[in-house]
């Protein structure tokens, strides 16, 4: 059956109607900065009828970037999202659709999208990374998503790599997310720009705020102040993944977000310090992805937990060992 | 139906036969050291003989330090093992036992046994590490052991927390094996003995190897040293801790093994270094507690996993979403 997949961003609302292949049927879009003051849940809800119109569908799936109990349908940390926190977002979504709504975490979603459909379609095990202006984390090992005894799990971006790293924006220090972000990128930027100010990069900085895309383009023209940037974040994005890869034992690790599109001047360095730093056999097994599905893995992903097929591999608690 | 557990360590082998309940019915040692070359093999079957003696047992499962192919019960690295390296080791103490045999890493067996027995028991969520010359991991997430995808997962020693920190004995630098391990205590008693000559800690230095039960005692006795020495131990397991913890939304992390005998001297600022660094709610959930069973451990978690039960939780791949 059709189901719809919602994915809530800072800066729009994505509303997808999903057959069980993973095919995308209907769309529609919201930007979020024109969503009026308390109108969220309606915007929400208008989505998801809108979308709906003409198709079956069996239920739906709401992706929050967010603290999201999943046991509960609740969301309880969503910066910059306050209207849809502490409230049973499915009970309210519910009677305003009449549909059966679920709720989810934006990166577990996205990380069940690429498993399902995209760069983890034929494995077991996979990690999931996006690179944004945060870093989101979603984990699949033996066919489950990883979402911890509240829902709180696979929070990769926030592991500390360097104790004496940089404030993150969680309060804590040396976190993967302030090293090796889109965020991390910029501030990056902007010191090797001050040391180098006759590159292309250091030029830039002097007109206007040098922004992550702006690292990337003049990286593909050959600057190497910007390449040397991406290069230092990709070997701080492997320190991350090289844990990831010797805890989980994974086949496949993904790189979805905005940053993954410096492709392999991040990508290149990171699966370098993988066979550094990660041990035999997993680093020998793992393979280092860019994720495929771009920025339709929240929608399609969102969709095909709204169908449930996630149940099929969590535990049923009654089930166990006495 | 009882089961026989293996536990084969650098010291000793331990064979025990087990009760569904975790009680154990019958126990033997062999110390590792007085195994002549070659008769590894022989030496666990002939303890598995005398232990199942006047016992019903349904299998058996031995506990490996190393690499273990868990679904080809093949050992592809244990350290001092060789013999065992490399064969079918299921079907090579099959034929000499009569049992059905499986094989598994032995960080993973004794987290089984505290999830089944010990600090886990209630929860579905744990995290155990053991702090001895080295540091092993295993992680029960939704009640499933987490193997990956060649049972070489839950390798929570080798993750990266200090990129520029010391080498460790797997190659790569600032490992959390290499900052709060047993030979990570010993080394920094050094260092600390160096500093601080007048110490209790700095007068054994000069007479002999310090050893880590020699820097519990003397904090014990309340040598400031010794005490240094061990708190900043615990802040570093507390940075791998606290990523732990907020990658797995853990109710439970269980510290096991030799080291752990220190209590509240690591413990204490292993447990604030998470309150610093990790997140809510995950943060505020978890329990960080000394494990229960003590060198039992692995013998419990294997005769746990001789039953299968462990199947109960792993998931059928034919039941994979299409």
């Amino acid at each position: 059956m059709n189901a719809i997949g919602v994915d809530i961003g800072g800066t729009k609302i994505a509303a997808g109607v999903v057959s069980p292949e993973g095919e995308i049927l209907n769309e529609t879009r919201y930007p979020t900065q024109a969503i009026p003051p308390n109108r969220l849940i309606e915007t929400i809800a208008r989505a998801i009828m809108e979308v709906r119109e003409g198709f079956e569908v069996d239920g739906a799936c709401l992706a929050v970037p967010g603290f999201v109990l999943t046991a509960k349908n609740k969301v309880i940390f969503a910066p910059n999202l306050h209207e849809i926190e502490n409230i049973r977002l499915d009970e309210e979504m519910g009677r305003r659709t009449g549909l059966g709504v679920t709720v989810e975490n934006d990166a577990n979603a996205a990380a069940w999208g690429e498993f399902r459909f995209g760069a983890g379609k034929n494995v077991d095990h996979q990690v999931f990374v996006t690179l944004g202006t945060g870093i989101g984390g979603g984990v699949i090992t033996h066919g489950v998503l990883l979402r911890g005894a509240q829902g709180a799990g696979g929070e990769l971006g926030h592991v500390t790599i360097d104790p004496a790293g940089p404030r993150c924006g969680c309060g804590n220090y040396g976190c993967l997310e302030a090293l090796a972000s889109g965020t991390a990128v910029e501030r990056r930027a902007r010191e090797v720009a001050n040391e180098r100010p006759r590159s292309a990069l250091g030029r830039l900085a002097i007109e206007r705020q040098v922004l992550g895309e702006d690292v990337t383009r003049l990286a593909g023209e050959g600057d190497e102040a910007a390449i040397s940037v991406l290069e230092e974040t990709g070997v701080w994005l492997g320190i991350g993944l090289a844990a990831f890869v010797n805890i989980f034992n994974p086949e496949v690790v993904a790189i979805g977000g905005g940053a993954s599109r410096s492709g392999e001047f991040i990508m290149g360095p990171a699966r370098k310090e993988v066979q550094l730093r990660a041990r035999s056999p997993s680093r020998d097994l793992v393979k280092i992805r860019v994720a495929t599905l771009g920025p339709e893995s929240g929608v399609l992903g969102a969709a095909a937990l709204a169908r449930g097929e996630d149940g099929k591999y969590v535990l049923d608690p009654s089930r166990r060992v006495a």
